[in-house]
């Protein structure tokens, strides 16, 4: 009998008995460290810039050296100096005088300012008329404005971007403090299936969840390593889950649809770990299986390329999340249903869609197909669901899509 | 002199001046197919599945034989064979007549439909009782229902994701058509840079815009080449473009952002090619070149990590695009700010931001730090645009948040 589980009690299953996996910290180099998971915080060892540093073309000076000033009645200051750009600027500068410097060239010492070149009028005797007054700060970047020892810029358990990656760059972080990629098995069950790259004979298709997931997985960050097709055949499945489970942190089988098959995974699954839950109330993707073996995750998904798709989607990503202390969050978007959905089977029922805008507004076309075709998932831009209390949803009715990995 | 365009007429200029390249497509396995950009639309080329199949465990049979039937007066039909998964069903179903099926199997010729288990009864003596009638068609997938010779799958310039894989699984396209990747050259200047494994002397900084850019490139499926870090000096800066012309599809230049460097890029830009832009009207990004050398793009990008991340974010990501024949739609979320943002300096501000969630409503929180800081990015989940004509934004103000790549 499936004990068949809401899609939030499943996720508190995940929360509760799965945790962050310990010791898993590498270094990558930061070329690599896109899409990786931070390992720790990140904190500011340096001051980023470490100089005051000017972020106009310009002359630098005491803010109070200008007050007062106008285009007619400038402040004449005696340059005494140039800064270059990459060079340090290792000197005071004297009250009452000025001293060029670059764009994001560094300030002498007692410079608190700079003035812009429009705002400056090169004599050609050594003078500058500065032609509007300044506050002290204006035009400059000071020492650890960035980043300065101890501010913490990117908290473990994030996912990074290269907008992340550009921070490390500028504090020097080359060697990236990441948690290690998981490998996730794949083992594809059913005497039905054929590799892709064959041609199926006649009541044969080819297994399709082996590629579909991997690239799933690769995508996520995960590394999927796939162990083939197995036999509908409980010994067979039996020593390679076993087999798998040696070699990797999560084994995930797909397939094993008919009523024999699915009591041999459950068994097989059941005899190796804990058996945690045995069907979820989500349409498709009813008949998944959940166990553990010590601290690592064992999953049953239906053979269904569709509704295999989408346990991963919703259930297997977030336990990958969770043993990996990824701070996960997905967002959604608002669209309007072009059409009407039906929905009545007591459970969360998820579809693929595709998107359109209309002026502006954008509405979702469902995919609608017979269950199990791969089509009526490829080419859609996202999904949505229709909750399991909903017994449809009318023609331009609101609804949340999620784009999905 | 900067002849400034507003973001609108960037992006006309873009598609008015480049278009897709000639002669680009490769075949990839299907593995390393995600996301890659379809050269070729994929269209089916035989029957998915190729023979009627089953979605249920349970007897097929010529439906109207069950009409009429019921829990009281059942069908009494003789089982004249059993189908095993992974066979062909190789023979006709007699009139009258049932045989045993599995999820997944295949029907023999003359059965229409398939009455689960859970409705028939085996009375042990070769004899089935079946409790339901059943319409024709019921519980199968028809025989092409996924995919059928002819049929449009996939649509060229699409950006392949997991469940395309899936499709393309089924379809047995082991080796995909896609576009091969743009070699993008990155060249990073200006004299007070050295690499991010350095520690910068007094006036120094180190390279953001290599790491960022190349990370941001190669999310985006774009294959970066970092050249290095050139000297301010234009006939070096000229040789490094032009040995980087040679050897990639688009040049990146980012910095030289004193007077002198700027004009110098611009020359360059101009002597090597055409220069079709010089300035857009945002904050961060102003100072943006935009030229091309016979059909390849010459980009040169503000020096400021922050300004470089926008330009490249929302002008050369859609000119790799062209130049891909990409169709590529980015979606926006909604969000409130938690506070007012100022702005009115007459150009489109961009900004990055953090989302959170107050009672389920999405809310933005605007990073806020001095122009050019990478930390004003760092820890972004996203970012937002305030028009150019808009004077700024008050707490709660509903705004639109790209999330980029």
């Amino acid at each position: 009998m499936l004990n068949v589980k809401t899609p939030e009690e499943v996720l508190a299953i995940i929360e509760r008995e799965f945790c962050p996996l310990p010791g898993r910290t590498e270094l990558t180099a930061l070329d690599e460290a896109l899409g990786r998971v931070l390992a720790e915080d990140i904190i500011g060892e340096e001051y980023v810039p470490d100089f005051h540093r000017s972020t106009v073309d310009g002359y630098a000076l005491r803010a109070e050296d200008s007050f007062g000033c106008s285009e007619s009645v400038p402040a004449i200051l005696p340059c005494t100096g140039e800064v270059l750009m990459g060079e340090a600027a290792d000197f005071t500068l004297d009250r009452g005088c000025c001293c060029a410097v670059p764009t994001g060239g560094a300030l002498p010492r007692g410079a608190d300012c700079v003035v812009m070149l429009e705002y400056a009028e090169d004599y050609g005797d050594g003078t500058i008329g500065i032609c509007k007054s300044a506050a002290p700060g204006q035009n400059l970047i000071f020492r650890g404005d960035d980043v300065c020892p101890g501010k913490v810029l990117l908290e473990k358990g994030r996912t990074l971007n290269s907008r992340d990656i550009g921070a490390l760059a500028a504090m020097g972080r080359v060697r990236v403090p990441v948690v290690k990629k998981l490998r996730v098995a794949l083992i594809s069950t059913g005497d039905e299936l054929v590799p892709p790259e064959e041609k199926p004979g006649s009541g044969q298709v080819r297994d399709v969840n082996g590629p579909m997931l991997s690239s799933l997985l690769r995508g996520f960050g995960a590394e999927p390593i796939y162990y083939g097709i197995v036999k509908d055949e409980e010994e067979k499945l039996r020593a390679a889950v076993e087999h798998a489970l040696e070699n990797c942190d999560v084994v995930l089988l797909s397939g094993g649809s008919s009523v024999g098959a699915k009591d041999a995974a459950c068994r097989v699954i059941g005899s190796l770990g804990e058996l945690l839950l045995h069907g979820i109330a989500i349409k498709p993707g009813k008949p998944t299986i959940l166990g553990k073996a010590g601290v690592k995750p064992l999953v049953g998904l239906p053979g269904h390329p569709v509704a295999a798709w989408f346990v991963t989607e919703l259930f297997v990503l977030p336990l990958l999340s969770r043993l990996m202390g990824r701070e996960r969050e997905s967002y959604s978007l608002s669209a309007r249903l072009t059409e009407s959905v039906s929905a009545n089977h007591g459970r969360a029922q998820y579809q693929g869609l595709r998107l359109e805008r209309r002026e502006g507004e954008l509405w979702a076309r469902p995919m609608r197909s017979k269950s199990g075709l791969i089509s009526s998932l490829a080419g859609a831009e996202g999904f949505f669901c229709i909750d399991r209390d909903c017994e449809g949803l009318p023609e331009g009715a609101e609804i949340r899509v999620t784009i999905g990995e």
